[in-house]
């Protein structure tokens, strides 16, 4: 399938804000039917992600680019790995060239760093989530880089799940009244989490009927008590803050998920580089 | 003036991928009706940036939103100081909430990890320059919180600036053809800058009249080297993995720009919430 | 809050291709600055929803209209009642009045429509459910048309529930395996339903922890048996050409859901005018 | 030629509100590699029109499917029959399933309707035509789905016809002074047609030089004795609740047309099904 | 009302074209608060058109730009004469000054061509219509510039009118052919035209019932002896490079409208200047 | 490349206000599967630019269409030359004729206007720019047309290039402040100009380290002295309502670049039909 719409449309933000009027050093040095071949490679370890997009991003320049992936979705490569062969005409590749990068070397570092906090989980029964605190337009392919390094979804916004906190439970009377409320306007293929810092909340939110139940900065010994409690009558979720350091004993508390803010909105961009053959 | 037709393009795709069909814990829970405050709050030392994108997304949301900012773009802020007082319809403040911390978290962050770079080479002489290497649709954005932070801008595009790279050179058959080309070209305003690795390009760009030469990846001292040849014929750039902790050196070379493409594709997010009043 | 981007968009497309390249008559006839006013009238009874966007509509030709609403979304209302006034530029009135009526009309005869089957309903325990059977362009129009007759809200699409039918059981290889892989790769918010056709799918879809199980054009006698078999250990919604006549007999198998594609797909229109003051 | 670009962007509207951030069923139990092919089966005797579409929805998704239509725009065919076969991809037929099913079963629901009221004109020299009473987004479609039905078609807005009312002939003065105003105004490639509730309006219509008589909610007798004083002098048509019950005496009276608002505001959706092969 | 979506996209890209990635100056020198005043200024004699756009431009840019107008569309004005008075903040205004100096001096050119035109036709019972040889994207605002000069409006495209040629001629067979396949396609307000090159064309034509005969390319005694044939039984249109010195001799030949693409397509911009105070 | 974002939306535009809601007469008269060929040719002697538009029009309306130029971008003929053969479904030729020649015939007049303009100043050493006053939407294309004609690009708007104006010094206090806060502004890529009109002027801007000089409405002695007394330290540009018959004289000041606002602001349509094959 092509590109969803959104994805499209951010396409044509990254290339209009870089090409404008023209990339006026191609047009003035390349004639139009000079053709190259270049390669994407990695100047350093990492994990394969959305290198689907260079072939969108040049095509969309001209329809006559080619990008051969060599590697998956999902790989971790070394450095000097070609991850992708490219061709076509000169100005094409070299006027696309920074838009492409721009995303491959973002959603190769967020699968890389996801990588990283996967590798702790493993074995544990513990499965890490993302979170909505994504890259402005970029959720979609973040959520996939995710996926890509070995993370599982959480929501993909406010659409596709119910998130209770302080001021829903406040504004309802209780969390008994946001849960029943909540289920009255929500459609029956969709489940209901209630955000819990106290274990006294913890047992309101699980009698109430929610089906998972998030813990919110709790130390471990908490969250380990607020995993007893709930006792396998709703999911149980360990989110705030949680770093590469304290993950393993995040997992220990036997929650069922940990999410982790900083796997979109803090990973450092994955060097590649676009070589251009001789 | 209103935020250019890109940044309300990126706006959009943002709140739309965040509220798809809606917010359904909001829209369950709270009457249209209901109205809250709320204040930004830095959760660490940061440089601000951005925060008028605060309004125009709670505004697109609610017209009856209002932002306050209690600080300028550039501050600097202790930990717990309040960036801006927002207030508004509740549904609005929470349905916007993460959207509108997903892009002032991630310019604040640009914006201080650029003013830690423009530290270093206060008094130096040296100028700190931005690169293309931003995050999707974030361009203008990015760029000026590089300012924000203390730096400056290189050009925006391939449209407003030419740089003339290997590729180039070896269609054109040599430097001085290639700047010949460009001359021709592009409009009086626009300079001309040429990506050299030795010196004998740095001389060959200096005499075919290139307006700034780019110094790719040269150790300091034969940057230094080059600095003494151009002897002012030209400006000169330094580039390539400039870290915090070469920068100095970078500086002592003498180069009039440095840029460092980190500034935008690696920045940290910075710590901000919205705590709502009770 | 205004109308979701979506919704702005089908206005557009509705007043473009009513407008086209201008309201030839009214620009003839009326100068720019004569105003009006005028009623919208149920001419037969009716279950009111979507007014608020007759507003948007006239609001959209001249930001001068305004529109009072005099019932509310989901009220029900005798021939001749006055639904809305409506004021402004008597161009902006007759140049918006079909295309504020095209939608009005359409989403209170699904209101209304909707009405009656849930009237059948009421005190049954079966909740009425609407389907993806909807009107291109408005399906978050409509769906809100259903709420406002008293129907509760199916998925509003692909992306917030799994459905899983034959074709996925088959390419899976059991309903256990097709489960078992839509679990593993949604969000941890969204339900699972399975569409069962005979008495040893359901069985087995209980089995594979399926949360919903529909039940598919089932004869009476075997739906009333599927939900015995169910037994609570998962929720049941039964499909397929459910009528008005019908209804009552399929909520007296014990089902909790029953869902009715012509609720949005084939609502006649409701008589409404809009009527001039002299 | 491709759709306008206002069909495509319904269809664009279609798909985003059904398929959102991803089909979740289709992406977790499909491979992308995975082929189908599918019958385009009517359910029940009906006319056909639209099923172009289904092949335009579909290649939007992926451009390898492949539609064949097996019966014409306006062919009558029974229950059973096959409209199209289908080919794709299979993640791209179930994803758009739902998209193409519900556009083309509603036009040819509209077609259908038509059909049964241009059936009672057959022969009377009285034409059949369509309204502005449509369904938002969709008038182009449903005004050929008319003409599939055998109808045909009265002005498809506001910019290529006059239609002058008791409001513009109360800000002109008269109904001769409208029309002057109009015949000013308007290109001379576009008639003007004036809405008369009385006889004494008909005459004055005709010799202020109307080229149409709308003759609005008269009883037959009224409309007759109309369409005698109107003699040949303009063209007349019969507006106003025409069942298909009272369609025939209309005709009888002599107008030259009548407009149906129901054809297409209120055609119940035909039964179509996606049969998928085993 | 405001301007519509064609007209508003039409802006967007003009304003996009111009400040790209902003007005470099402008934001270097002028703090955000500051304000000016300016006046548009006739630098040459001119008839007015278009002078709303200015608002429309500079309130995009800054909503609190205001535009009073000091004279009227269709007026005609002296060298010096002030046009509109201009208030606002200066960055807006210096950014917005070329774009809207560019839409008016265009629109002001057709009005004052046209202008020339219709004087000579002034009191011969002959009409000056405009053609579809216009501007790309500028249709509307040209044909209302052309009304402001004394104009009438042809149709305003393909779909408002019919216009049968040569080649439709062929395609039907006949003349006659041509026009009753035509009359059954299109909508009863639309009429139809005919153009012919030799007279017995000319009968044909309105024997078929052509509403419209043009007379392409004719000379001046072919042309008034088409006008005796077609003896009021059609009306009739001169076409084909009808110079300002050859208008009269057409107009005497009797012809209802004579058309002229040059009003459109090669009217000489007007000089008009934005003056600020000092 | 496929065109630029910018111009397919005009391109759209364009198209849109001429179809409307379909070519009635071509649809009535012509069946989907017609055939035809056509010839683009110059009816008088012209300067080529922007052929390709063409096809990018007719494919629009149809992929199948093919348009052959025959002649180059730039070049000189005859009248009677063929600039372009066309092929394709007959329907969308006919109704993409009038959008194609309206864009082909208003760039070739501009590239014609400028090929006259261009002529007087070769061998001069002065080179012949355009300016910002063009066409709303057709910047990128009429500049592109101006290089056809033999003359060069100025800045392409207000991103690319600073122009510092009277309105700009007073506020920053003198022209050497101006200059300054410019630099401090924009990216080292891009070049400065001061407008002059009195000597004092210039010498002030040379010494504040102006780019380039515009000696704004200088009378030709004036306009000499200026050059020498910048004396190489800058560039100078003439500007000001330079006509086709005083250019040689203003070239003959020794400026380097003149500007002339009337290659796109006032060149007249270039003659070309697109003539059916029989």
């Amino acid at each position: 399938m092509p590109p969803p719409v959104a994805i499209q449309a951010l396409i044509e933000l990254a290339l209009a804000e870089d090409l404008g009027t023209g990339d006026l050093t191609s047009e003035a040095l390349f004639s139009p039917t000079r053709r190259s071949a270049a390669r994407l490679v990695a100047r350093e370890p990492l994990v394969v992600s959305g290198l689907w997009l260079a072939e969108v991003i040049f095509q969309r320049l001209d329809g006559r680019c080619r990008v051969r992936a060599r590697v998956d979705e999902g790989a971790w490569v070394r450095a000097g790995a070609v991850l992708a062969e490219v061709r076509g005409p000169t100005r094409a590749l070299l006027s696309g060239e920074r838009t492409a990068l721009n995303f491959v070397r973002h959603l190769c570092g967020v699968a890389s760093l996801t990588r990283s906090y996967a590798r702790v989980l493993a074995g544990t029964g513990c499965t890490l989530l993302d979170t909505r605190k994504t890259t402005p337009g970029m959720r979609a392919l973040e959520k996939a880089a995710v996926r890509a390094g070995g993370g599982h979804n959480h929501r993909m916004g406010l659409f596709d799940g119910v998130m209770i906190k302080d001021n829903h439970i406040a504004a309802a009377g209780s969390i008994a009244r946001a849960v029943a409320a909540a289920r009255r306007r929500v459609p029956p293929t969709v489940r209901i989490e209630v955000e819990c810092e106290r274990l006294a909340q913890v047992e309101q939110a699980v009698r109430a009927g929610a089906d998972i139940v998030m813990l919110d900065n709790m130390p471990p010994a908490r969250m380990a008590a607020a995993v007893r409690r709930v006792a396998g009558r709703a999911r149980t979720e360990a989110s705030g803050r949680v770093t590469l350091a304290r993950l393993a004993e995040v997992a220990r508390t036997g929650v069922d998920y940990v999410s982790v803010g900083a796997l979109t909105h803090s990973a450092p961009s994955a060097d590649i580089a676009l070589d251009f053959g001789r």
